[in-house]
């Protein structure tokens, strides 16, 4: 089998790859998977993972506890909690101390023809909705994470700062509640794949969207952070979509005096992004820049890392 | 007529200022005021203030546009917004981007014998309230905010950092929830200050309350947001109540791993505030550490910035 593999010396694939499947968990052969931000900063160190790296995928259910599942096609929620500590027991068994996450932390990740989750996480793929679409559920699940945790109103003025794979679904899913969502980047390419319903702004006419209501930040960059700081209105909300190591430029000063509420926003739920692919309210495809056999993992990190590369995917099919 | 004034030399006592009162305000005859942190950040530069200081204080209606205020006590809100500009009429008049601010931002403060106010700003202080316990109402004020923009449960178990000024009243506040608060200090003299109802915490055991679902950060230091930020659970709420001009050892990355919504928190409502006051909810006077007349403002900054100093009163009465 094969599986794109992260090593003490960096990523590589194996052709010879036996999977770890933990028992009592379905296993689950790989269609296709997306190459994500987060891979990428796997490769270069971040969280010292080791093993098979990936996380968002559509797969088959090979094998299952529940025999209803097998033969169905899924996608699954990463983070595999223990259901038994407080954290856990209070409803949030995404931030269980205790749990792995598929391809990131403790667990080997889906970019290999066979791995293991816990029925529990996964989510049958209606008919109607593509392999193509389907393997985009993980992260439109984390962009849909920010209407759960921000009450997003269709009067309120909404800047997305970086439209990269993140950027481009939160935008989308955002520009669902009626409200006015400009979409900032740097490159005419990514603001050009912008749908018609949401305003493309180029990021040095960026100073021109100050007095936001909500700004999401998704550049990953402490630059990103302190133009969105800039950009919120007071009493706004500022919310993180990706992870920076600083703040760089940034100042908590302006949080405070200017009383923005900022929202750290990660992973979200698989249920609603299903929804809104199935119903063909948002159509992810258009993000596709590359797909490549898995054996071709090595190169498909490279493509995602390319300039204007945005979603890559790894097909396991046939 | 005295006043307590910061020029480009520091701050001097003026024993013979000309108030300079605006047309169309109430002129206001100071019986107390209180000197703030915010005040000594001033006499540091902060701002690049000049003018007299002071915006906490008790005071009578000497004058005023409207006959029936004239002799009654009153407080006064701190923000003078213009009413008029989008973020006034948004209903966030304490953000106006034109506005002034009462002995901070291009208005003469509180701590002369006369001043002035806009009318709209002024709260009649019910006849209950003591002159002693009124002076603290703007900090009150701004400790009721923490609770008009967060839910806070009476299940929630809550932490307040640093127990100066303002950390004594948000704490006082909070337990009014019936959540469980707790204080923490360096100073054993500052936890001896808290009420039987919230437990006091020195600061070396302060890692026994990780977990918090709240925290609110009012040690002023970028140690203080770190703490914060440690204790603070995967979904929980931290309050930045004092600002910081640096992150210090804080991480923005956890606050994104862990889904942490940071609230800026300034000014607050005056009303809810003086009901407190008036039904014995919170006795912010055993906060009083020094009383001085008007004229000896020099020695009271010296008192509020010294190790053990709280609430230092300036007296213009008799």
């Amino acid at each position: 089998m094969r599986a794109l593999c992260l090593g003490p010396e960096g990523p590589f694939v194996d052709t010879r790859f036996r999977p770890r499947l933990r028992p009592g968990e379905a296993r689950l052969g790989l269609r296709l998977g997306g190459v994500c931000a987060t891979d990428l900063e796997l490769v270069k160190g971040y969280m010292g993972f080791e093993g098979v790296v990936g996380h968002e995928f559509v797969a088959d259910v090979l094998d299952a506890p529940d025999p209803r599942l097998v033969g169905q096609r899924v996608v699954g929620e990463i983070n595999a909690s223990c259901g038994r500590c407080p954290t856990c027991q209070a409803g949030r068994p995404t931030h269980c101390p205790g749990r792995t996450v598929l391809g990131i932390v403790g667990r080997d990740g889906a970019f290999s023809d066979e791995f293991s989750l816990p029925t529990g996480n996964l989510h049958v793929v209606p008919a109607g909705v593509s392999d193509e679409a389907a393997v985009f559920v993980e992260p439109l699940a984390a962009a849909c994470r920010i209407v759960e945790q921000v009450h997003v109103r269709p009067t309120d003025r909404v800047v997305v700062l970086g439209l990269g794979r993140l950027g481009q679904l939160c935008a989308r899913v955002l520009a669902l509640s009626g409200a006015a969502v400009s979409g900032v980047a740097r490159s005419a390419s990514k603001l050009a794949l912008l749908p018609a319903c949401i305003e493309p702004v180029a990021a040095e006419d960026a100073d021109s969207l100050a007095g936001a209501d909500i700004v999401v930040d998704c550049t990953g960059s402490p630059e990103g952070l302190a133009i969105a700081t800039r950009m919120v209105r007071p009493g706004g909300t500022l919310v993180m979509k990706t992870t920076v190591h600083d703040l760089g430029p940034a100042s908590p000063t302006a949080w405070v005096v200017d009383e923005v509420t900022l929202v750290g926003s990660r992973c979200g739920p698989f249920a609603p992004a299903l929804r809104l692919l199935a119903a063909g309210l948002v159509d992810p495809t258009p993000l596709i820049t590359a797909r490549l056999p898995l054996e071709d993992g090595l190169e498909a990190l490279e493509r995602a890392r390319a300039p204007g590369g945005l979603k890559v995917l790894l097909d396991a099919r046939g």
